[in-house]
């Protein structure tokens, strides 16, 4: 796994201490309470649900920020395909810390696992062809960073990040532009030229202006049969093409069928359900 | 809708920018490169799904946060169910504001809308007894006070809110301590008296230890059948019971006739989904 | 003495930094003009009052987080008492951190230790009876998480520490919703279950519709001589008793004969003089 | 009064909102149970003690955060002496952010007050001499600002406001310099030209050492009786003079006498009990 | 002037709070001892170089951030060209707030004014041709942002903003990834796909490899003469060009000539001297 | 060279990290495409100009708060002067963190060396005098600690850091007050007594006014030929003299001989171009 320490420095370890934050906003009353300050202990991380694990660096920041002697072990690699019933990791801390930590670490561990798990399911439906996955903007508030990456995990690939980094016009600025070559051609003249340019097209009219203004990549928004066939044909070789939509083991086929460069779901962030961890087995060692 | 100002503008206000500098580290590229600054514009807030609406007030904050003269109308009550087509508000602002705030407001609203619709949906299996529906900590990282709101509009009750404000002693604390009773004596001890004493227990011994050395609530964890009816017997009128985990419509209706307080739900703020919901026809006024 | 270091790196540290920058928003002028950097030296902490010592471990970080080879030794104990005179530890770091951080370690441990001094002299007061003294959210603005701690070394206990985690209902309160019953009955409704409610009454009336309400702990307010007795009474074995006031040891007797739970005193955080304490002897060392 | 909004807007209100944050984590639940939003209500702030009121400000901003539609209306000067049964002021605002609000505004003038209150009685003995009282930097860790304040609304003046603006080179910056001219010189050299040195000296010796070498101001320690008298002559029209230490209505005329410049007391801030004050009659309004 | 609300609430506001919290730590010992609060006062913008104007509305908003009923007017739009001597504008606001205010105002105003100004010489060089100024990241830490924004108030273009919304593969990625084919494979392989692939190549081997591998952008570097006219002609139509290195009024028209497509200087932020303005004939108003 | 720990700890590395974030908000796109996780690497920093190297110290932080285990080496002494071509030191990490921290580095460095060299040639002009160089407030909004280091690296000193640590009043606070003696007056009862009061003045009436109000010192506006010989005699004595404005190798052997103490350039920090530095060979290492 390529871990990105810089990312880790600069933007991970804040967001991992305002989630302890949020959850300790003084101290774990339960654990101060029955275990004594400096009595180290172990905990395995289990694996209740099949999937794909992702944020495992996470996890394991989330004790080592609140314990520097914290060790942590893993069985499994990010990324990878896990088991139901599987260990994957064991935790050496102080035992108040495997207490404190256990909920945010998993809340953590848990939806990038989910997010991983689910992309995968999808990007195994696009397994041996040409046509990408790809995520949206459609991200928990906050999170973005983590959800991404998680996505990458599970297989995917990353859209722009945000409104700075990426241009995408669609309806509502080619209507405020008044028309799709001058809303190109707005974007040309005012974006950083180190960006390419996206527009989403309703019809074959609007592709070819786009094709015509120069676009980079046009997104078919509600094409369908033969239209769509024809879009993909147009665009071939003059700008990328996504589809953004539902994409079910019944249409994908379709989809790379006509050669599609990119299907993009806003599900794979917003939608997919946690994967199923646990802390178990917490005993203290001398 | 019972609106809170103080938690908005003490904690809301603070996570809805960190959310929009998440999504504009820099500027809108696309927005600003097709609407001119001064332009201002309405659009329709729709409803693409059946559902529970939650988040309006977090919704017309991230407009109002970035134009303090938008206007935003609203059709639908907070809390309220609402329908697929349903337009559910109105939004007055700069054109430019209505195109880079959208994705923000939509992400929060999707996912508290989400929650509070899935909530409903198990809460209603619950009518009409007196067990209640609780949430727990397995929330996104960041954004509890959102999710916890949103569980309450769903119908359901919050658990406590962190570690710092609720005891609630799990295997390992009793593991940790030496036993049940060991467990709530120490935290009887150590906790501040205004909080009431919650413990995992998995046995009729350990709910007899707990009842004994005064536990206030008692969680009865992998109890069915009828060591789970004798629990409930024996602890009635003692403390309050609790049962975590999946509730069905096929099994609540047994937890229901045991006459238990309060089953908790992780999924409610783990595993729901969206409610698809849009930002329509956006257009210029004068 | 148990420290909480998950507390500490969650908050301790934050607010310490906070300090110590606003002693230091550039540059300490003074030692910079006489000390080079590098040479290191030693300095001893001396009690210069008789008293209770608490705060130790902020004293330490305040010289750890400026220095992380600074070398921190104690000769008392955390919560014990100290005497004018004791020398109580030795610092060893860089000389211009012992000169720069002097007056912010001290400034936390004097305040500390004022608190819990004077806590001391009225937890004694106590001694032997089963009444618990408390302290009150009349703490300094910012150090509550400090003040609370102290309360609790100097023999005190810790009331709810803030408004989010404990219901006290009082007049205003009670007139708000229109009586005693209501006002419970709003707060169990509102509430999450895991709170107690504590309301405070001002007659016997009042005392009994909070009873009769399920009132958990009921503050006495204003109530003397027999009233007072009548009221501990009736409410033996169905809520807790809490007086908020002065304790003196001439009517302190008085309370714990009668056999009420809780004593509060709001002069714990607020009124405490700072116990005398100074740094000396700095010398270089190789 | 002189209010100073630059000071307001860059400083107080974060520390106000961050006292706010710490007493509201998450949302006032006693009184979030008993009032619905939007009704509004009116309090009286009134005086339970004589003394000097400061912090007027401070009060009127904590409910101007909470609710920008507030009105405090005040019958009493800052800085003016106040007494007891006094009603001071008037608020009107949302109730519950009369109760929200009620604490941290009365903790932030209480404790300012008390500062101001303490100061008055000390400066009182000094009036009439050209003798001027001084604070320290024995201040609350994170209040500075607010307790100079209180300091100066009471009639005393401020000694530097921290390291890096104000030279004064202690026992421990003389010995690390190798002697009073050197550890001069050395400031002298190093601080930017617009500060004045100042120099603690413990001897006539030191004294004549420190005026040759061209100290600003001294600081006379551990001196009395003939030696001080001859101290204060010998600095006359060369430095100013400060005594720091216990001022008493029985040694304070012998300073004055002696024409010293400025006695200094870490006690006005690190230990003056709080000036009780309330918020009462709390009652919705239409 | 186009003028960017949504990026001056999320971000310009923070830098400019934050530089007068630089500014006044504590408060403004000088305005504050000769004016009292509350009386208000105008001053006038002047200039007294000749130039190009930027940062205007960052001027305006150091006296709005100060006082919410400051008013501005300016006599020169944004961007323009300015004559020593011209009357630019008039600030309306508290006395206090004009004399706090002026440096950071000035401050920020002159910087971005030098930069524009630096920018909009070297733009005239380019004048009537198709060849674009670009800026780099040779920013200030901390001001890219307003830096940027002074560039395109100059007549520049933004090359990108940072390190991950371009690629921009140097001979230091080019070695490490083994040449300058696999250098580009990687960074199709990982970059989002929305981002162009810039890569620096030095020969006119490399340009080949690069066109090749499919590179949108090409920065050739230390060529010159005909190997220039060469890779030049070699990229036509199919990669970008971008140059970098000092643009002087002798090798201009030389890179002119041959069509190049960006010319990018880092001079432009990193070496600009400030433009020359006052604040003048402050007075109060009634 | 004198580092200081404590300022680097609660100042730089804060500003060191947000610069890092300006320019990273996610990843290093390009770096994280042709380097694995893991690769330790050299670089050398190169001289590229002749000037006065400053801020090797900021330099070194950059990579080791990114990478703890980095290593750097310099060949030259912060505050000496380096000639083009020269090797000044070699740095040691990850790869990565190589490639990810080196604008920020060398935005740092070179701007903070440009400040020192161009200090350095005007403190020149001043040698041999005592007449010293002091630098203003004129600095980048944010980066006021590391421009007035770069200055005394220079060989400058400072002038006041800011508004509320040095009082100057100019033409505008003595209109507003009502003259010299008046302006003088109000700063003495108002500014901390440890405040020198420095004043502008613009003839020689006005200057006999604040030497006779007792100012301590004062700048000569606008004087010149024998109004400023006489200015700096009737000074001489009674007050230090400051001339603030553009020194030439023509004009300043004037002030030099007429024994003006100091000599005041806004210059210093707000118009020198940065000092030309990279970091090259970049190389693996095992």
């Amino acid at each position: 796994m390529k871990q990105n320490n810089v990312t880790q420095i600069l933007h991970w370890d804040e967001s991992i201490l305002s989630a302890l934050r949020e959850d300790i906003p003084w101290e774990d009353v339960s654990a101060n309470s029955v275990v004594p300050a400096g009595v180290r202990g172990k905990a395995e991380l289990l694996c209740k649900q099949d999937g794909v694990i992702a944020g495992l660096p996470v996890f394991e920041r989330v004790f080592a920020l609140l314990d520097p002697a914290a060790e942590v072990v893993f069985f499994a690699e990010e990324g990878s395909r896990v088991q139901k019933g599987q260990k994957l990791g064991e935790v050496t801390a102080e035992m108040r810390v495997l207490l404190s930590g256990e909920r945010t670490a998993l809340n953590f561990l848990g939806r990038m696992s989910g997010i991983a798990t689910y992309t995968r399911s999808v990007a195994d439906l696009l397994a041996g062809s040409s046509t990408k996955l790809l995520d949206t903007r459609k991200t928990t508030p906050g999170l973005r960073i983590f959800e991404k990456y998680a996505v990458r995990m599970g297989g995917g690939n990353n859209h722009r990040f945000n409104l700075s980094d990426g241009v995408l016009l669609k309806d509502n600025h080619i209507g405020a532009a008044g028309g799709v070559r001058k809303a190109i051609e707005g974007a040309r003249a005012y974006a950083p030229f180190v960006r390419k340019i996206e527009i989403e097209v309703e019809t074959l009219e609007q592709l070819r202006e786009a094709l015509d203004a120069g676009a980079d990549i046009v997104m078919l928004d509600n094409m369908s049969g033969e239209t769509l066939e024809q879009a993909v044909k147009l665009a071939k070789g003059r700008a990328e093409t996504e589809i953004s939509g539902n994409v079910t083991r019944e249409n994908v086929q379709k989809y790379v069928k006509l050669g599609v460069d990119y299907i993009s779901s806003g599900a794979l962030t917003h939608s997919a359900p946690i994967l199923d961890l646990s802390l178990k087995n917490l005993h203290p060692i001398e």
